[in-house]
């Protein structure tokens, strides 16, 4: 009977269902769902999840589940199919789907191309609505997210859009041509995905069609791919800060996790590394002033703090656009007031918290400075490094946390132990 | 000419470009808007540049921008709005208008009730297509996002809802009882608005209804607010890991800035200061073994790196609804024999690092054995966090980042140093 109510699921909460259970129930489970909903289910699982049901099942089965699926979401599953799949099914398709495919794999991962589908409903401009309307009765269904009928010549050229409401606002004997839209966003399939989802974003669109170079139509972006986008870019964004290449089935086996989390953790490790390199440097200094190690820490991580917010603050502006080379100098001078200030207040309290526990006032003013230095390094920094990596055409969201960390770390230990041993020692 | 250009612009572009602008810049370009657009584009822009432009509008000019909105966008905006401005705009409302600002404002901001809009189209069951369709031609426009006509009875109790491609396909003659769908998503305002973006997501969906508990319809929510909503939240969960309480206008004055992120650098320092006085009751042991002080940060840092790693895939996997509370042991287990092969593979290495630099087996020792047990710590603290939040119903998202740095830094010290002093001292 878990069948028969799986039977009536979509196949995206069936996928939600697969996600949340132990391996051993996933399999159990994923036996029970009929095979010729196997497709449409392997589309809707995150990644790792996939991994592990695409290993459960043989060559003729992930044919079959692949013949079920369109060209653009085979392009999807492709990277998961072992090879031999993907050329039996390839060999299955007529000539447009063939090419369909091929075009939707030839374009990277974070582009239009790679996110649009084909299914969408063309008209010709000189004819009238009510020819229109008859030629929709023809259908057995619309495509998902219809909201816009493509007008195209007889060489496939977009000519315009018709919005649905606009069909069912205006007299049947009205012209196409003479309320279609030529204004309409027009995307090629090179153009970002990041773009176009803030396109969309801003100018609240279901759908809007892709073109090639000569203006052929080739198929069409919807809300529904821009919203999937969205969220795994997020999560993509959320998961690299911490380090983690991408999403974890949580019930992965542990050499998956490691794999999935071991290139950070070496890099902190040399970063960390360094940093105690700069400190053994100064051991002369700890050993006469042994306050010095206690206090050092704070110095580094307040730094490292104030470096986060800065970069994700600018990075944040980056993203959404906000940001052009020219305004560098302005964010250079607030974010460096920002650091004084905070330099003098929360340095200057600790600075006194340490005069108090250690009884010497020099030892709490070198805190102080040193928490200064390190807060203007790391607004310097936090700047610096985005605006760099904007320059050079670098995606500035990944891996500025590590840098700043690994500066502000070095640097606060650099700047706390340095000062002390030119003034204290 | 600029004006004119302004004037040609969407909305959400000239916020775009007002975002984009330092504060003196901003302005002058606000005052060229013509006044009759001001209430749209302060519905687009950023918070931070809201603030800036309301601030230089006089009383009259904001009842007037207020007044060219629909009631749930009033509610949007209500918030930044002076209390006798809101007065004045809701005397001008209607009966209706007025009952629907009160709704909108009457729900919490992450519910379905805040994000819902009152624009749709309502038809009766018993009635043909061809009805419907004489009817929306009726209509200057239709609004936005109108994927689904809503079937509603005498007592405005939703029916059913025809979607319009269904509406396209059949014949005219076709009664709407006959092809609605009863089984569609229906959301109540008091929802959550995750849970609806979500629905949204899995069921590709463009548009849904929202009922009452007698199931009249109140309004819609449409995949626009969602989008919205989904970036917005996204965003907002960036900006919180790095302790910003919202997005900054760039341009912002520096006390704003400093307004901004002062908890996070104050919980920091309270968090730094504990863990300085862990290292401050081991002052005796640093003393004797310098190298102490040089190598307690690697131990701390690779603790947080690594616990951050756990807690933000627990948080991601809490947050797409893909762990249970009787998760928890198998949870546990993973992420512990994860630390340990980090520990033994990492820790191991860094311990002959150790061992080599300063010619001292028994140090090197330690530092494995100190790293091993840190990253223990942050694998039970990684899961136990956010599973104790989620349990006791709060959003294992907020802080639980923080949290775990001051459990692993302080840990991190007290372990190494503890160790070291039992073993080498
Ligand atoms: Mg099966
Ligand atoms: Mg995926
Ligand atoms: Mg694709
Ligand atoms: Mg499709
Ligand atoms: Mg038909
Ligand atoms: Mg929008
Ligand atoms: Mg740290
Ligand atoms: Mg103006
Ligand atoms: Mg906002
Ligand atoms: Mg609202
Ligand atoms: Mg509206
Ligand atoms: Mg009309
Ligand atoms: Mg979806």
């Amino acid at each position: 009977e878990l069948a028969t109510r799986l039977d009536k699921l979509h196949p995206a909460d069936i996928a939600y269902i697969l996600e949340a259970l132990p391996l051993d129930e996933r399999l159990e489970v994923w036996d029970l769902v009929k095979a010729e909903r196997d497709g449409e289910i392997l589309l809707e699982v995150s990644d790792a999840v996939r991994e592990s049901l695409i290993e459960t099942m043989d060559q003729a089965e992930l044919v079959a589940a692949a013949e079920q699926l369109d060209a653009d979401e085979l392009a999807d599953l492709a990277p998961d199919l072992p090879k031999q799949v993907m050329e039996d099914v390839y060999l299955g398709l007529d000539a447009e789907a063939r090419e369909q495919l091929r075009a939707a794999m030839s374009y990277p991962e974070d582009s239009v191309g790679a996110l649009m589908d084909f299914d969408m409903v063309t008209v010709r401009e000189d004819v009238s609505l009510e020819a229109v309307l008859r030629y929709l009765r023809r259908f057995d269904e619309l495509p998902d997210h219809t909201d816009l009928l493509f007008v195209i010549d007889r060489k496939e050229r977009l000519r315009g859009v018709l919005p649905v409401g606009r069909l069912l606002i205006n007299d049947p004997d009205v012209v196409v041509s003479d309320i279609m839209l030529t204004e309409h966003l027009t995307l090629e399939p090179g153009d970002s995905a990041d773009e176009a989802a803030m396109a969309f974003e801003r100018y609240d669109l279901v759908s809007a069609p892709v073109v090639d170079s000569h203006h052929r139509l080739l198929g069409r972006l919807t809300v529904a791919s821009v919203l999937d986008f969205v969220r795994e870019s997020s999560e993509a964004e959320l998961l690299g800060q911490a380090g983690l290449k991408e999403e974890e089935d949580i019930f992965a086996p542990i050499v998956d996790s490691v794999k999935n989390r071991w290139r950070w953790l070496a890099i902190n490790l040399v970063t960390a590394f360094i940093a105690s390199r700069v400190i053994g440097a100064f051991e002369g200094s700890i050993q006469k002033l042994v306050a010095l190690a206690a206090l050092m820490p704070i110095v580094a991580g307040i730094g490292g703090n104030s470096g986060n917010q800065t970069i994700t603050m600018i990075v944040r502006a980056i993203a959404m656009g906000q940001v052009a080379a020219e305004h560098g100098k302005r964010l250079f001078r607030k974010e460096i007031g920002v650091a004084l200030f905070n330099g003098i207040v929360w340095g200057g309290l600790l600075g006194l918290a340490a005069i108090l526990l250690y009884r010497d006032i020099k030892l709490g003013m070198v805190l102080t400075a040193a928490m200064t230095l390190n807060l203007l390094l790391a607004a310097f920094m936090g700047v610096a490094i985005p605006m760099t990596l904007m320059r050079f055409g670098k995606d500035p969201a990944v891996g500025s946390s590590v840098l700043i960390t690994a500066v502000t770390d070095s640097g606060g230990f650099l700047i706390f132990l340095g000062l002390a041993t030119l003034i204290l020692l």
